[in-house]
C-alpha cells in the first residue's frame, strides 16, 4: 500500500454518561499510555467525552459547552501523540438540528480536523435524529502521509439495512471515501451489545476492508450505561479483511495496532451463553459503581429466576456484597427454604429471613379478604408479591442497598408479574432473557461444579402463592411460549406467519394479545439489561391504550 | 380569489390507537354526516385510521396492511363528499425509510391523490424520524377547480423553530405550495395540548394565511391517548388571516365551513386554568374508556393534590364511579379524616376507611424495625406509603377499578415521594402541574361554590409520615422550587440562567442536583397526563447512571 507504516492504538474506554470531566480525564490517561507505546494516534470511541448515549442531556447548553471546553483542553495538551476522539459539535449552519454527532482529530496542540456523523440511526434505542444534524458529506484528511477517513459508528453500516429489502440510508459516507481512495478508515462507536452481534460486526466490516482495499480500525465503547452494555471487542482489519489486532471483550483495553504488521491468529469462537453472562455481569457491576452503591438485595425464592440473578450479582458486586431474603409464607414448600439457602451457600453470598405471614394477615385483616377455606384470589397472591417487595425496599433503603428483581422476558412479556411486588428494585439484570435462557445461564453456571443445586434446576416452576400452584398450570409450555414470543418480538413476525410455524393459532393470538396487554406493566419496571437484538425497553416504544385488531 | 365557493366539513374525530376497524368506521360516521350536509370535502385528523401516536405498531407489516385495507374500503363507499384522511403509506422508493406519514384524497371511488409529510418531527415527545421517511416535495392538487394544498402537522410550522435562533428544518413545503398558488391549504393534524398552545397556533397560521392568501383549514385530533391529550379547537382561516368557523375544544365536532362566508365572531378567550381542568377530565376519562375501565380508586389523604385529583376523576367518570380511600396511620391528625370525608361529600364519592396502623406494626415486627421513642426513619415513612399503595392496589384488582396517584410536578420533579407506595397506580392526572398551579385549580373547582374546602387549601402540606412532618420541613417553599424547575424544564435555562434570575445559588444547585438524581424513581411512575410544553414523560430522556457536572 502506498503509504507509510502508522501506529494506531485502540484506546477501547469506559465512560459514564455526563461525567465529561472524569470521561476527558480517562482520554488522557489512555492518551499518555498510547505515547508512551509509540503511537502515531490513539482512537477513542463515538461521544467519548459525554458518554454514550448521553440523550436529552445534549439539549442543557451547558453540557455541550462543557464538553467542547473539555476537547480544547485535551488538544492543548499537545502530546506527541494524535487523538480521534468523539464529542459533540454545535452545527455552524443556520439550518438543520443544533448539534453533530462529531469527531475530532487533535493534533499539533489544536483541533486539526473534525467530522460529523452521516448516518443517525433512528431505530430500536437509537434517537439520533432527535439530536443530531447529519453531515452531507465526508471526506478524508492526509495524516502523516497517508489518507484517513474519520466515520462514526452507523456511517459504515449504510449497506446493512435493517429490513434486507430496502436501503435506510439515502446516501452512503463509505463511497465518497472509498472514491477518494482513503488507505485507513477510522471508526469510532458505541455499539450496544446483542446475541449474535459480534460476528455480524466482523462479517461486515471485513468485507468493507477487502471492498475499499483498507485498513479498517474499529474502535468501541466499553462498559454499560443504563439498559445498554457495550462490549469493547475492538478490532483492526488489514485491507485482506484480516483482523490485526483485537481489544477485551466487555472492558477497558488499550491495543497498539501497526498497519505493517501480519494478521493476528483467530480469536476462538465465544460460546453465545459465556457472551450473555459477562455481558450481565458488567451490566450490573457497572450500574452499581457508576451510581455509587455496593451491595445488592434480593428475593431468594429457591427458583431458578433468583438463583441466577443472585450467582450473576455474586461474580459482579462479590457475594459478600449481596443478600439472599427468603420470605416465606403458608404456600412456601420447605424445599423452596432448602434450595434458597443451598444456592446462597454455593454462592457465598449472605442470607436473611423476613416471614410475610403476619404482614399478609394483617392486610388480609384490614380488607376483609380472604379467611379460611376461601381460595386465594389474584388479589390476595398480589398482596404477598407486594409485602415482598415492600420488605426488599426496606431493607435496600435502610442499608443503602440496591434491590435486583428477577423477572425474566417471558414473564414480562406477558405480564406473568406484579406490580410493585416482585417488580420493585433498579435493575432487572434477567429481563431480556427467556425463561429456556435463564436455564441455559444457570447450566453455565454449572460447568465447574454444583453452583445452582440440580434439584432448583429441575423443579417445575412455581410462583408459589396458593397451595399446588405451577407456572405450567397458568402458563403455556416456556419452550413454545418463548418462540412464539420470540419470532413476534425479536423476528418482528405477524401472527400469521407465526401460526404457519406450527404453532396453535388460539395460543398464538392468547399470547400476543397478552404481550400488548400488559403494556402498562412494563412502563413501570426497573431498567432491564438488553442483550438481544429487542428487548422490552427503550428501544420498544409501544401505546398502553390500544387496540391490536391486527391480532386475529 | 379565483376559486369555486367549496363546502368543508372539519370532522375533527376522536380516535383510538390501533383501532383501525372503529377508526374508519368513525370517519366513515363522519363522513356521511357531512354528506348530509352537503360539504364538498371532510377533513379528518392525522393519521386518523391509526389514531396518534401510533408508535412502534407501524413497525407491524399487518398492522400497516390493515390501515391500506380501510382507507381502500372507504375510497370504495363512492360517498359523493370527498374525504381528506390521515393514514400510513408504504414509502415506494428503495431508499429511506419504509414508510410515510400520509395524508389521502379519496374522491370517485379511488384514492385520487396522495401526499406525503415533509417535515417530521424529531424532538419532545415526537419520534417521527423513526418511522417516516419525508416527503422530498408538496405540490397542490386540483379538486373542484380550486388548487388545493395538503399538509400534516409540522409541515406548516417550518418558520416556528424550536430554538429562537435558528430553522430546525432545511426545507419549507409551504413555500412549494405558495410559489404555486394554492387557494385552499388543508392541514391536518394531530398536536397535542399544551398551556398556550392554542394561542400559538391561531397566531401562526393566521400569519400563514395572509402570506400565502389561502384559505387554511387546520383540522386537529381530539381527545386522550396514553399521556397526550388532543384538544381538537381546529379552525378555518379566510386568506385575510380571519377565523371564519371553529370547533369545540376538548371532544368531537364536525363543522362546515364555507369559503364565502363572513369571519365568524371572535371567541371568548380562553381561561387557562379552565383548559387545564377540561385537558386533564379529557385524559382521565379517555384513559378509563378507551381501556375499557369505568371505576377510579385513590388515596384521599385530607391534602390538596388528592382532593384535586379526585375531584378531577368526579368530572371524568362521575361521582358514582370513583372511591377515595382513607388510611388513616397513628401519625394521621383528626383534621384529615374530617377534611378527607368533607372533600367526599362535596364531591359525592364513595369512601372506605382502610387503617394501616396493623400492616405497618407488622412490617416492623418482622423488620425488627421502630420501636417506641425512636425516630421515624425515612425506611419507615416508605413503608407507610407502600402500605398504602398495596391496599389500594388490592381494592382495584379485586373490583376492576384503576388506581389513580396524586403526585405533582413538584414532588416528581425533586422525587418527594415512594416507589410503589404514593406513586403506585395507573394514571397521574396532575403529574404535569406544579403544587403552585394544584392550588390554582383547586380555586377554580370552588369557583362555583366550596368543592374543596378552604381548610383543605390554607393549611400547610404534610405527607403525615411522622409527628409534626411538614412539607416545607423538608423543602425549600413551593412557590421557589417551582419557578426553579419550571426554567430548568420547560425554558431549559442553564444554571447560572436561573441564578442570575435572583435565585440562591445552593438553593439551584441543589434542586437541579435533586432533579437529575431521581431519574430513577420517574423511569418507574404510571403515566402522566401532558399540559406543558415539557412534562416528565415521553417526551424528556434522560439517562439514570450519569454525572451532572454542568449544575455547578
Amino acid at each position: 500500500m502506498s503509504f507509510a507504516t502508522m501506529k494506531i492504538a485502540i484506546a477501547q474506554i469506559n465512560p459514564k454518561v455526563g461525567d465529561i470531566a472524569g470521561n476527558a480525564a480517562l482520554v488522557e490517561a489512555f492518551a499518555r499510555r498510547a505515547e508512551a507505546l509509540g503511537a502515531d494516534l490513539a482512537v477513542f470511541p463515538e461521544l467519548a467525552l459525554t458518554g454514550y448515549p448521553p440523550l436529552d442531556l445534549v439539549e442543557n447548553k451547558d453540557f455541550i459547552d462543557e464538553n467542547l471546553r473539555a476537547l480544547k483542553r485535551l488538544a492543548e495538551l499537545k502530546l506527541k501523540v494524535a487523538l480521534a476522539v468523539g464529542f459533540v459539535d454545535r452545527n455552524p449552519a443556520a439550518k438543520g438540528k443544533a448539534l453533530l454527532n462529531s469527531i475530532a482529530l487533535l493534533h499539533g496542540g489544536r483541533v486539526a480536523a473534525r467530522r460529523a456523523k452521516s448516518l443517525l440511526p433512528a431505530y430500536d434505542i437509537f434517537d439520533e435524529a432527535r439530536y443530531f444534524e447529519p453531515a452531507a458529506e465526508n471526506r478524508p484528511l492526509k495524516f502523516k502521509g497517508a489518507l484517513i477517513g474519520l466515520t462514526i459508528c452507523e456511517d459504515i453500516w449504510a449497506r446493512t439495512a435493517l429490513l434486507p429489502s430496502r436501503l435506510l440510508y439515502r446516501n452512503n459516507p463509505v463511497k465518497t471515501l472509498c472514491g477518494a481512495r482513503a488507505s485507513i478508515v477510522i471508526n469510532i462507536s458505541a455499539s450496544p451489545f446483542y446475541r449474535g452481534k459480534g460476528a455480524k460486526r466482523r462479517a461486515i466490516l471485513s468485507g468493507l476492508a477487502k471492498k475499499m482495499r483498507a485498513h479498517i480500525i474499529y474502535v468501541n465503547q466499553a462498559g454499560a450505561n443504563d439498559e445498554l452494555i457495550f462490549d469493547g471487542n475492538s478490532f483492526a482489519l488489514s485491507p485482506a479483511g484480516r483482523i490485526t489486532a483485537r481489544a477485551a471483550a466487555f472492558g477497558e483495553d488499550l491495543v497498539l495496532v501497526d498497519t505493517d504488521a501480519p494478521a493476528a491468529a483467530a480469536a476462538a469462537p465465544q460460546d453465545e451463553t459465556a457472551e450473555i453472562r459477562a455481558a450481565l455481569t458488567l451490566g450490573i457491576r457497572d450500574y452499581f459503581r457508576k451510581l455509587g452503591f455496593k451491595h445488592a438485595v434480593l428475593g431468594l425464592s429457591g427458583g431458578i429466576d433468583s438463583a441466577v440473578v443472585a450467582a450473576l450479582a455474586a461474580d459482579a458486586l462479590g457475594p459478600g456484597n449481596v443478600t439472599g431474603v427468603l420470605m416465606p409464607s403458608e404456600y412456601t414448600s420447605a424445599q423452596s427454604g432448602t434450595d434458597a439457602l443451598k444456592i446462597a451457600r454455593n454462592l457465598g453470598i449472605n442470607t436473611r429471613t423476613v416471614p410475610i405471614k403476619n404482614i399478609y394477615k394483617a392486610f388480609l385483616g384490614e380488607l376483609g379478604a380472604g379467611g379460611p377455606g376461601k381460595e386465594v384470589s389474584l388479589t390476595m397472591q398480589n398482596l404477598q408479591a407486594r409485602s415482598r417487595g415492600s420488605i426488599l425496599m426496606a431493607l435496600a433503603n435502610a442499608n443503602n442497598w440496591l434491590a435486583l428483581t428477577t423477572g425474566n422476558k417471558s414473564e414480562i412479556a406477558i405480564g406473568y408479574c406484579t406490580l410493585y411486588g416482585d417488580t420493585a428494585g433498579a435493575l432487572a439484570p434477567i429481563a431480556d432473557l427467556f425463561k429456556t435462557e435463564v436455564y441455559r445461564l444457570a447450566a453455565h453456571f454449572n460447568l465447574g461444579g454444583e453452583v445452582i443445586p440440580q434439584a432448583v434446576i429441575e423443579r417445575p416452576p412455581t410462583a408459589e402463592l396458593k397451595p399446588g400452584q405451577k407456572d405450567q398450570d397458568d402458563l403455556p409450555p416456556y419452550a413454545e411460549l418463548d418462540e412464539i414470543i420470540r419470532l413476534y418480538l425479536e423476528e418482528n413476525r405477524g401472527p400469521a406467519e407465526i401460526i404457519r410455524r406450527g404453532f396453535g393459532r388460539d395460543l398464538v393470538l392468547s399470547v400476543l394479545r397478552r404481550v400488548e396487554a400488559n403494556e402498562y406493566k412494563r412502563k413501570q419496571l426497573p431498567i432491564g439489561l438488553k442483550v438481544t437484538e429487542k428487548s422490552f425497553g427503550y428501544g420498544r416504544r409501544m401505546p398502553i391504550v390500544k387496540t391490536t385488531g391486527f391480532i386475529k
